[in-house]
């Protein structure tokens, strides 16, 4: 039953041609479905300015290109993940409009001007060089869902005082996005330095017992900053996103 | 929303005290619960004939003989599982006409008269006797869910004549729950030997390289019996829970 | 000992050339083999109008292509699995009749016509796209094990909308197939909603903190739904299997 | 070199008594340490109005009775976290104005008023009654933390019309912990309704191959919700920590 | 069909009361059961000579005194493993005959003389004192099956001349019982000194990264020496079984 | 100190060049290697007559070459194991008189007569299939460390009649290998019909939760047949070296 | 042979008694052990001046007890560890002139005068206060070991300032050991800001994803800092010993 | 604040242009970083006479050449790790100066003569020759970092002689370093021979369940020898550090 339907029955209960009691017959035992698009409508409604996501990896150019394309017909913007580097060059240069990042594997399009959602900046810091692409990930994620993007990179634990020298930037943020592979301690420190909430992304970066990621992951999830909370191993698009959530202006704060 | 406010706003309509527009923006934008009650009434309705189940474990006497008093005055049947030995003869004591069973760690009661709701047989095996107590738990459950339930205890693949000596009730069944820990291979040897859906329960019996039941749930993922599916490890109820909706009549069947 | 043998046997029992006591004593010391093809009859028989099923993965195409001809002369159906897309091609290719499907990566042929052995339908659901080949064989399987089989894909549990507007369908089966990847908890939104058996399959998508699956098979064997079994990760055609055999018309009823 | 020796140098330097030279070289070959107390001072400062927390478990009644007391007398709020039955009411027994909880195994002291320091609201979800305890640590610390807090309990997947019923709630809050055991499938559900941070606590609840919440875990870093983040299985207080920063009025706002 | 209802349809056959045919027929379609009564003899026969073995763990005084009481009626030497101080002692009062050894944790009672049924001996090493019970529950097991045992231990790796000191006796076994728990190394240097096979026992000694024994089993089944074949954790009753099947004389040897 | 040197002072100490304290003390200061070499031909004597095996993965063409070449020339048979096809074949085509076989990846040269040193047979088993190239690398094995080899293929236990028809070759043997993937029930199965060791060689064949081989050893490990012990995942050559060992007459036997 | 039958073999070669080709053929064939006298002397002689160390997990008073007497009577001094309160006190009370430390549960005996093997300064550093009871074994054991010892503790990384205020402590020492719990991210940081040998100790302080310390020995095998090499969860003792080994003087320095 | 404006600063509280108490209020506020290159020196000269590590690994000849001619100009020396053999033959042909040892997978460049920083010896020990690339990583490091480097190769623990031969070796090292795979065991026998630091490098050499290198680091982590500490899994250029670490003479005693 779909808006329309449920017009006409209204109609016909209000001509008389259906009795209140067949109504509600009808009504109450309608599964969910039949009125699940008012909470569609209400769900995009909230996310609204949001891009359009595609997860890239494993799609061919063809199916990116035409997803693309598309989306692009509705208006919005576009965020592709996890593309890689031929497949993301091919499509940048089949849609006009588009860029990828090599360094991101994003390829994205914007249709709209940048409207500034964010109560303040997201911050994205990375411990080493081989973090980078998914510390980037996560930033080109904020970018692309209206936030001013700030980048602190290659300030490991190892060396203290690169991150010490960046200090104001971690306390300037809203939120603050931290990338680490190898133990992931990165988040614990810059968590102690801070008073916003610190997303943790542990990194697939390291060897042996890094076990793929998994040596960050869990020095993440038992760190012992209260501000800290984790998403899935190399999930910058997850950071980036739920960094996004952190800092965004509610409906009545920004309406 | 429930199903009283629903017949107002139609009445409302009916009269013309509501337009149809208004009526449809109400029901359009409630949300999915508002509804709700219908589905639950249809979801109870298929289960029609099940006992009600209490998760034993971690409650105190006193709670389980609130609960059991409570549920006993809608007239349904009761298993209470996972129920301690203490905890059992205690609440047995207390609330008359229900039996614990020590073995299967179950409290039952009977309020109605035993209805077959299966079309055959509900067949539980077990490899060891340590296996027993999951055992019990699958055949009591199966029981208290309608099914003839038929046992074969004792049946470990290190004897296989044993198990050969029964190959009629193998044979007999509509579905198989089958419990085993330490290797948790037989499975594999009965589904070879069955054409029917075998439900295979790891028990946590074993030590060492068991790790808790975790060697025999993977033998029985692993299985090259193709009839096999498991549940989690010591889920005695599970298993002749799946068994029983298995060998259930389909409404249309049964009506 | 074969039946030419038996037979001889108890012919010199009947002339007189062998005495009881002689033939007791060889019979009873028989080991099991000697009689053993008692069984494999009986056990065919039970799973009579299957078809022959293969493991593709591994195979060559030579090996394939002389297994399905093999097959091919005894009149049965043909179910090949795993069988990657080149090998697939070169298959149907060759041998005339045959059928490939890149997205489940089955190889079929059918030399029976269809035969509606199930009580009812058996019903594939999955999660994301990316489940869709283990859904696809699942429901290839499925069928060619003699059922009606229907589909409802891409219904994650992130939007649980999607799910709810198929609640028919999902009312409707005999038994269910859910396919999912991630985090695996479709099963359980699945198993709340209907009362017929839920067959799990974990698929392997996903990255980081999935471990190939591990994530998806460890959610669906906690799942709090207790409808709901498990297969191995990825095993669409054990989904379709079980499924196919809890549908199943049983003998007496088939009959 | 704490202020005051800074200050004596420095008017040594004033007074022409020590060379802008030699100051120079004393205070740029200081380790870190000398002047972190400017950072301490600095931290707290933005830490403002949150409680002195304490980890109770494995402390004494007499150490827990001591922390206590001396915060006591600073005038801040205080939450003890995790601290036993016993434990609890022996402390609550011993020190005026102290509240013991035993659900949430929380002893509280409000010394001064409630003052809302959020946004809007924390929403704190959970799935089972056995994962209360850990939801109510969470909603606890929120509002210890300045937050109002708002309460869903008892809505699993596998009952989703629960669930449905309380979207209002879901959707007017501006951070929601989600709580859940076994298969830990809520926050994805959850978040696939909302558009506001989740963040997800797992439980140890479970048995077999839930091990100790590990299952529930992975099944959160898994969510197909991209507005779902972690933290460490069972830790309700990190939850409600982490929700409160989100629901934070930033300086510049709150000021 | 037991032996007795065989040679009833023998007669009926030698008597013509029925045909060849029917005989045949009634035989052929028997499942294996009915004839496994001759592998059981015959199994039992070839394993004549060995004691009783009762697992002992989880089971009552009483439990153990009545079986151990219905064995001993039959003749044969009994030996109850992992059977507790408590346990093992009021059993050891109650049943005149058997002997209790804390060490090991075993009953044994022998009933008949000691016979040497090996080729050799059986040597148990062990490589720390922690490592004793389950050392002497192989070495205990190994006499009780009828072999000569030696026994070297306390020769950890870390102290390498105390093993070598020994090593006559090393080369002088038929089969070599190594039980060693931490890195689980001793294996290895064993069996880079002897030309026999080398039974690795790992056993749960060690905390932190040893997992309860996971290390030792590991270690010792990526052992260098060829010579290695392990068992399970702590099982020290398999790992004296299998020396024993391997120092044991062949029916061939032995008769 | 070599055997020379050890003369050259005792001639010392006989011509009374040198003290008999002097001589206590050097060769009481000895480090242990300097007596080594007794040791070195007292074990290489015990393991007269078997072949020299070379591991050979990851070795080029030219350094299995120049490795079989160099111990050609000692008169020695010869076993290459994990070699693969292209290298094998390139290998057998420059050395005169090697058999290079791609099922089990082995390479082999006969210099001596085949010389029986066993007992007498053992026998190699496997499940399915895919295990051959496991089994076969055991059999080949066995047979160039001068066993008699039986082999009984693809018995899984999903099909036991296949298993039970070969009772008697299992039966005959004095030590069995038994290899198996999936969730490696065959050994228990195996061990439970006969008497002799049964030595258990898991296979990584399996996909999903055998996580390589894992479900099957610890299958594996877990036997509830106590005959059994295990080698290392895949590791055929392994397991045929172990039941040569168990095979093989002892010196006493077979001098 | 020992001592005494290899002077007497000597002389027999003195005296001509035995001719140099017996005498070579005697010692050429003893196995290792007859001269590993020699090694342990010289072992021992270079650990001179370490305690006698015992583990006392798992020890009765009684043995403990026994066993300190014995060494105490070599004049030696004692080091017990993992001793339980009661035991611990009990001991002590035994035995005259040793000291229970119920903190690093620790039992120490000092008979001879403190001597300064060390180089410079062992330091134990410590995250958080529950870590406290690992250091201190770590501590006591340097000490009792010949070091001059200093103590960092409670500096874990969420609190960067009260690491950096005892930078001169850490840059002062001449080995490090790093005891922590939870996420381990200690080592790194500490590695990052000295340049001598960074011995991390994991402990099993945590709860839920720590895994009984997994967490953080992954995280400290992972270290970014090159200095870093870790010991087993929560060996304090290891720690201690391997410091002790750093920080000495080699005999050529000491002598 | 860099050093220069701390200059300014302090000129004008020498000119009075600036009181103190200003001048305490703008350098107590500063955070960490403006006096961060005070450690960075301190850091930096403590390492001195260290060669400029770059990991190799992941990067691209031009990215290789690019760093090394940088770091060229600096004067110092440069070793480059797990550079893959193609990319190491083409940096050493496009820097004139570097050697490229592809065994070892390094590349390195002396600008500066050899000055041995050690007090002693660093020996590297490895098990067997597939240990040998990350033995050859650890022993270059070494020597790169100012060592004297000594090796004793292919002493696997199942042919002990090979090791004993070798005491003298093993007894005259300051640090050493113990290169394994497959159980990991070498570094317990060779801790138990020596009186100094071992460093343990688990490889992931081995198959099946070494579960690339797990069973090796595991061991380790294990060792009954309490003087062995452990890197990551094939970490050769991290046991290396250690040792050189620990053979270093301190600036006291190098000065």
């Amino acid at each position: 039953m779909d808006e329309r339907e449920l017009r006409q029955l209204l109609d016909s209960v209000s001509s008389g041609a259906v009795s209140t009691d067949d109504a509600v017959k009808r009504i109450a035992t309608l599964p969910f479905k039949d009125l699940g698009f008012a909470n569609v409508d209400h769900h995009r409604a909230l996310r609204q300015g949001f891009p359009e996501v595609v997860f890239g990896q494993g799609k061919t150019v063809e199916q990116v290109t035409g997803i693309v394309l598309e989306l692009m017909s509705h208006g919005s913007d576009i965020l592709v993940t996890r593309l890689g580097a031929a497949e993301g060059a091919a499509v940048a240069a089949a849609v006009l409009g588009t860029r990828y990042d090599p360094l991101s594997r994003t390829l994205t399009l914007r249709q709209k001007p940048f409207h500034d959602r964010g109560r303040g900046t997201v911050l994205v810091v990375s411990a080493g060089t081989s973090d980078l692409p998914v510390a980037e990930e996560a930033a080109v994620t904020a970018e692309m869902l209206g936030n001013r993007v700030d980048r602190v990179f290659d300030v490991g634990v190892a060396g203290l005082h690169r991150l010490l020298h960046r200090l104001d930037k971690l306390r300037a943020a809203t939120a603050i996005v931290v990338v680490a592979g190898m133990e992931g301690a990165l988040p614990s420190v810059v968590g102690g330095l801070v008073s916003v909430p610190v997303v943790a992304v542990p990194t697939s970066i390291g060897y042996g017992a890094s076990f793929q990621g998994l040596a960050a992951l869990l020095g993440m999830l038992n760190s012992c900053a209260s501000a800290v909370s984790v998403v899935n191993i190399d999930n910058g698009f997850g950071g980036g996103y739920v960094a996004s959530l952190i800092n965004r202006r509610q409906p009545a704060e920004g309406a």
